[in-house]
């Protein structure tokens, strides 16, 4: 049994208690936040806390707070024996560096608040100061995903900097692909397909094979004509600055100039 | 029984042509193409021709060639019966205005050379000159597909853009994730599960609902750091016009400028 308590009530926190919460083998001792109306979303079936003086002892702390707000909220273990882990992607874990059993558990994946994430296809990328420690976040995370990855702060600092590429910029390419499509009374779901493919693919081939298209090919007519079409829409840059990227990837001369 | 050929042999010539077999009330009649080479892939099942002067009738000519060739190849056309219909996602219905009954059958998915697309998930995007003939290819196309859509040229014109956005820039994307990664020995398919939730947000949410990260949120600070990171790599402008785009799409002011 390992006993977790977490600091947060953000999507962080709530998905991280939905999943301890069906783990036999995981308590959550108890959910620690300011803001109590957040903490009313946690129900009746865990203890829920909003004064920091009163935190219990844990096996694991979990702080899933704002990145700014990690060593202030840390500063409330000082005294417990438990093990100190933040969820950040972008935070070094010397961050918590003044406590003497510190670590990383960070979930690579994107919350929404009301959308469940499939069990076990969560990537948990765990660091700690030390090698005791390290594996008992191994045995928590083991618990909850196949996927279980042993990243330092280096490269989870990168690893962010990668999702918000395949994460955030693919969700606003989606975005572009909706907007042109609706404009015109097509479904969006026209696409989804496509999508899929585009994904499935790279398991398969490297992005760097599966790439296909005008910038691909260095077709400078078909660049032209739909940065001709997207001159009203405002994405005439984002058209031009990724099909320039694609065109020097493969030794293209394209013309994705800026319109 | 619907006899069809198919005039090309590239990659939507094969995949039309392996899923047509599959189907038994399809007859594939012949694969017409000048490279005598490429014909030999498609087995000894079907009749093979290089000699344009000698395609026989079927009731529907599909013509997967490169867009600039579709013209020309159409000719070899003009004295069939058969209902003559391009494949291409941006060029005109009208290309074709010549042959009495004229069409376009549009498969709208990326095919890549030894990949097989699972059936049934494939959008035919259909338009024909005659309402008869529209009804023709929308046999064809529901026995290959749950998916078939009316889109007229206009449309499929900006649905061929709107996919450039959402698969070979999505694709691109991947592609510089993936270098991120490879830089600190991080496998890609740590992001795997992330890129997937990408997509399985859309089909409960917006895109524009389901946006997160730091453009979003307007937060410059790690907008600056990871352009800093990126000055080496060379895609620091990508990620300054995305983030200048989704920031502009929320009304938050960050400095996603180019570097």
């Amino acid at each position: 049994m390992i006993r977790v308590s977490i600091l947060g009530t953000g999507n962080v926190a709530k998905h991280l208690f939905a999943t301890f919460m069906k783990i036999e083998d995981v308590k959550v001792v108890q959910i620690i936040g300011r803001n109590k109306i957040a903490l009313k979303i946690f129900g009746n079936s865990v203890d829920t806390l909003s004064d920091f003086s009163k935190i219990s002892d844990a096996d694991i702390f979990i702080i899933a707070v704002k990145d700014d707000a990690i060593a202030a909220v840390s500063e409330y273990l000082r005294n417990k024996k438990g093990l100190i882990a933040h969820t950040s992607g972008s935070v070094s874990m010397d961050v918590l560096s003044g406590q003497r059993r510190h670590g990383v558990f960070y979930p690579l994946q994107t919350f929404t608040d009301d959308r469940k994430v499939a069990k076990n296809s969560v990537p948990y990328c765990l660091e700690a100061h030390d090698e005791t420690d390290l594996d008992l976040l191994k045995n928590l995370a083991g618990k909850l995903s196949d996927k279980v990855y042993e990243v330092n702060s280096e490269q989870r600092k990168v690893l962010h900097l990668a999702a918000v590429f395949v994460n955030n910029f693919t969700n606003h390419l989606y975005h572009i692909g909706k907007e042109i499509c609706d404009e015109k009374g097509l479904p969006f779901a026209i696409l989804q397909p496509l999508i899929q493919e585009t994904l499935d693919k790279t398991k398969q081939l490297t992005p760097y094979q599966a790439q296909t298209g005008p910038a691909r090919r260095g077709d400078s007519e078909t660049i032209s004509k739909h940065l001709e079409e997207l001159k009203k829409s405002g994405f005439g840059e984002v058209y031009g600055v990724l099909s320039k990227s694609i065109g020097k990837l493969y030794g293209k001369d394209t013309n994705g100039q800026h319109h």
